[in-house]
């Protein structure tokens, strides 16, 4: 990643090495090739990034933001062009946030390839991304969290105690930092975009809160940053999260109303394959996340299944 | 009071009784009048107050914001007056929070008179108050909550031990809601001024935070609307707290390191006064607020103390 710009709005212009080789290799018209190449903002601090989103608020814009931790795939890409639309201006950022992993999590580990990345989001629309250091993110006195009581205590806040209180007071930083008008998370991750609209409405944050569809592999595994880590039996074991989701719609549509039924198949299903580690199967109200035993209106079933080293997570909305 | 004008900028303006009456009482020159009349703008409901909010910062205007929980003092008005200058729109609110009351304490009792309160801010040149209703600040399923951790957990926080996590989420809320470029709070309450100064560097807030000095009555008391609890006897012996400071500056001044000698001396004093019951008298790191022995470098002293039914607070910083 190579700087060609300095200071563009308060930030800086990077072209990643291949588009730059692309570009000195243009010998004619340099203007033309200037206006061509699609440039990308890249922005590492957050005073710069606060100062470009009130700038760009200023003019009136509207600001689309999608908060990723990087290592993107089709379903971030997903996002941001889902995001699109809905303004002016489209951010991302790239930030493997530290205080949600907890010890033994695989935050050291967690896949990283930010110059990939950064190619990514200029293809996906993207105008600016944000990638902070930890220690601008965090300094050492740091101490505030944001915790959404009720709905953080479900599903996965169950084996991932510290994980909603680390993803709401990031997305609450993010928030403060790029400052969007709209933000969009991915249904994927159920539980997260539940509990991210809660504190917005009950913070009163005047941001409009996009969900958008997972988007699966051919072989309907949802993508995944840590899909990376599967070996290619596991991948097949991993397959069993999304058969268990569309088994358990095919079992409601017939007129199965008993979740402890589906639950218990799915287990079984589940764990007749090698590498699986059921962390939890569960059928829930899809505002409360409480668990319904009675399937009498739509439900969501989610689970969380640790396939060799990956805990992969996936869910659907099933309805009778 | 008395709705005059309908619809002022997506908001209402009231005047008080009595100034409906001086405006009545002017036969003649009625445009001359309605100029010399300030006018003031009342919001009640989050979303007229964020839209006014986007719209004064769509003018390129900075906004000031004071919040108080009302039944205004001097104390009140001299935050709202070292405001003023901050910026071109200055905001007041005035909402009793109940969460950061714990069962037991003064929600219901807690002295209002919102009427008087409006004057007051009139008078102080506030350009707008907002007057939020319970119920659109925390609906039902209301579960979100910003924690300081280690700042709320020294001081009032033993004793109260959810009221900074009120506090914090309070203020966040109506941040979000009033979107201020600059906030004023007082010395006062000093530990409430730095765990909001530490909520706004964590989680990136774009707003200045000013502190402002502690407004005395002319016997040295502190400024508070809990002040109006105290019988005339009690409110001899709540002098007790500002005089301990005082006391326990000229005994730095005069070579004292000593902490705990300071502080036996200061409940000795306070307890020899009728209807006093001390929560806790701290000589501590004006910063982490953590306890210091030896005062070799400027402290805070600080001091909570019940007197009757009204809990009073003071501080000092204290330079050796």
């Amino acid at each position: 990643m190579i700087s060609i710009f300095g200071g563009f709005q308060n930030a800086q212009v990077y072209m990643s090495k291949r588009r730059l080789t692309e570009f000195k290799s243009l010998e004619a018209n340099v203007f033309k090739s200037l206006f061509e190449v699609r440039t990308i903002e890249i922005i590492t601090t957050v005073k710069a990034m606060q100062e470009r989103s009130g700038q760009i608020r200023s003019q009136g814009k509207r600001i689309v933001f999608v908060p990723t931790m990087g290592f993107l795939h089709d379903g971030h890409l997903s996002l941001m062009r889902e995001g699109k639309p809905y303004g002016d201006d489209l951010v991302a950022s790239i930030f493997v946030n530290p205080t949600q992993f907890a010890p033994g999590e695989d935050l050291a580990s967690y896949p990283r390839d930010v110059e990939r990345d950064i190619e990514l989001t200029q293809s996906a629309g993207v105008n600016a991304v944000f990638i902070p250091n930890t220690s601008d993110m965090y300094d050492k006195n740091y101490q505030t969290y944001v915790n959404v009581e009720q709905l953080s205590n479900h599903l996965c806040g169950i084996s991932r105690p510290i994980f909603f209180r680390g993803v709401a007071s990031i997305v609450i930083k993010l928030f403060n930092i790029v400052k969007p008008h709209v933000a969009v998370f991915g249904q994927k991750d159920y539980q997260q975009l539940v509990v991210i609209r809660q504190m917005v409405q009950d913070l009163d944050l005047d941001i409009e809160i996009v969900g958008a569809p997972t988007i699966r592999e051919s072989d309907g595994l949802a993508m995944s940053s840590r899909n990376t880590y599967l070996t290619a039996d596991q991948r097949i074991s991993a397959l069993t999260l999304y058969q268990s989701l569309k088994k358990a719609q095919e079992e409601i549509a017939k007129g199965e109303q008993d979740a402890t039924r589906i639950i218990d198949t799915t287990k079984e299903f589940i764990q007749s394959r090698p590498d699986t580690e059921i962390d939890y199967i569960s059928i829930c109200d899809p505002d409360t996340l409480i668990e319904i035993k009675t399937i009498d209106k739509p439900v969501l079933m989610a689970l969380a299944v640790k396939v060799g080293i990956a805990r992969l997570i996936d869910n659907m909305i099933l309805s009778p």
